[in-house]
């Protein structure tokens, strides 16, 4: 079921090959269903990567709702150019990031558009985005498998690969499912799966809320023979931080959290590089 | 940001409106963001329509993650037809469901579709299924503001109205605003927003913990001077009775839950027909 003509899409992907030569690593962050907490693995894993010194680039193709920007505290910036090519917005020393949300005048107005559209912007944010040297590129994309993730799979011709974001939710694990077969059916290597809100501690007893569940991603993974990367605990502290722009400032302390996803970047990390000899 | 020219879409809407002539109400379901349980609140005003008596008929046009299926306990269970037109699920004796989970053989397999081939699917459900005479035709939308929503919009002529789901969080409130203008910029009437994920009681201890928070569903409708149609609180009981497939079971006790989504259901029902003689 995949688009066999996708013509438009595969005009001059040479000019973003060109563009995106000096990124080593590109990955691209997926889920079947929203609300997975995809876009704060995705900031996380970012910030991750920065922290240990890499210089990271953070794509938010999610079209509709595009929440990287309030999520690492953007607001009103502007993107800056030199007249050719746009700059991303530095929200670190080696942390860059670029999101629709920064292109539309007023936060509340919805885009509107079909796929041909959509894809067009994407090819603009590869194309006409002055990257400059990176070691990761992380995209983040919306939840499903529809024509933002299409687009990105087809565009950027070295991806090192997905990572699928789910909870341990039955039916977000139906369409975590989905998009593991997305990946293979393109032909991208697939990184593994991370299972987000997975249990919850009560603030005030200290006893497991059983909320979503918990293991369920690391069954599918089994299921399916990918690799589990591992599981992220719901912290009511921290949704607050990443509500308010300040997801970075739940690293800052030592928290379940944080040491999730530090050894969850670790592996990443390290799979990318095996499969990669990087100059 | 409207696509100005969707010539194929609008070809032979007659025949759309032909299908559904015997369709009373219709509404759309719809979200900002993914994963704030829009498909749980669709599911349960239908159920809950279809308690007060009304011959209820539910939609589901998430064709990258339908989960309507799921959480209504449908599995195997094929579409039947009479060689013209196909015959929606029966659940309840008053409430039939069509789904794309229903047309696809294997859950697993990601339907990898751009915009025109989606917009294709829905026509074919409102065209070609055999929807009888319904009180209340209920459409569960993909988050966002995309091609499934804006094919419903322009293919049913009449439609009531749309209800927007979101959580009390910043981030989803942010794309709750973005759907609300959706709404207003399609020019398709104005239901209401429901706040769901509405504060969550420790089932141990029985303290309130502010997971997502409450009360920002109700602060942006008053901000954006639209109805609010209430707050649905998260019961750790309720969300694994969904993922079970048995939400209908969430009603037959008193709950929090039940309570609210009935209460929801009244406003909508008196809403639907003050703006409606119906025959």
């Amino acid at each position: 079921m995949i688009p066999e003509k996708d013509n438009e899409i595969k005009q001059l992907p040479d000019e973003v090959q060109k563009n995106i030569a000096n990124i080593k690593h590109k990955f691209i962050v997926i889920s079947g269903k929203g609300g997975v907490g995809k876009t704060t693995v995705s900031v996380s894993l970012a910030y991750c990567l920065a922290l240990k010194g890499y210089e990271v680039g953070l794509l938010d193709v999610d079209i509709h709702g595009p929440n990287v920007n309030k999520m690492v505290g953007l607001t009103n910036e502007t993107i800056t150019g030199d007249g050719i090519r746009m700059n991303p917005i530095k929200v670190l020393h080696n942390l860059k990031v670029i999101s629709t949300a920064s292109i539309i005048d007023d936060p509340d107005t919805p885009i509107i558009w079909r796929g041909p559209l959509k894809m067009k912007l994407i090819r603009q944010f590869l194309v006409d985005v002055n990257w400059g040297c990176l070691d990761y590129l992380i995209v983040d994309s919306p939840p499903g498998t529809g024509d933002e993730p299409l687009s990105v799979v087809q565009l950027i011709n070295d991806l090192d690969g997905a990572i699928v974001v789910t909870t341990p939710q039955e039916v977000a694990l139906l369409d975590a499912r989905k998009s593991v077969q997305f990946a293979k059916q393109l032909g991208i290597p697939f990184i593994g799966i991370v299972e987000n809100m997975s249990g919850l501690i009560c603030p005030h007893c200290s006893k497991n809320i059983d909320l979503f569940g918990t293991g369920g991603g690391k069954r599918a993974a089994k299921e399916m023979g990918v690799t589990f990367l591992g599981e992220i605990p719901m912290d009511p502290e921290v949704i607050k931080l990443c509500d308010k722009g300040k997801v970075f400032e739940a690293f800052e302390k030592n928290s379940a959290v944080s040491e999730s996803i530090m050894k969850i970047t670790e592996v990443i990390d390290k799979y990318v590089k095996s499969q990669n000899v990087v100059s």
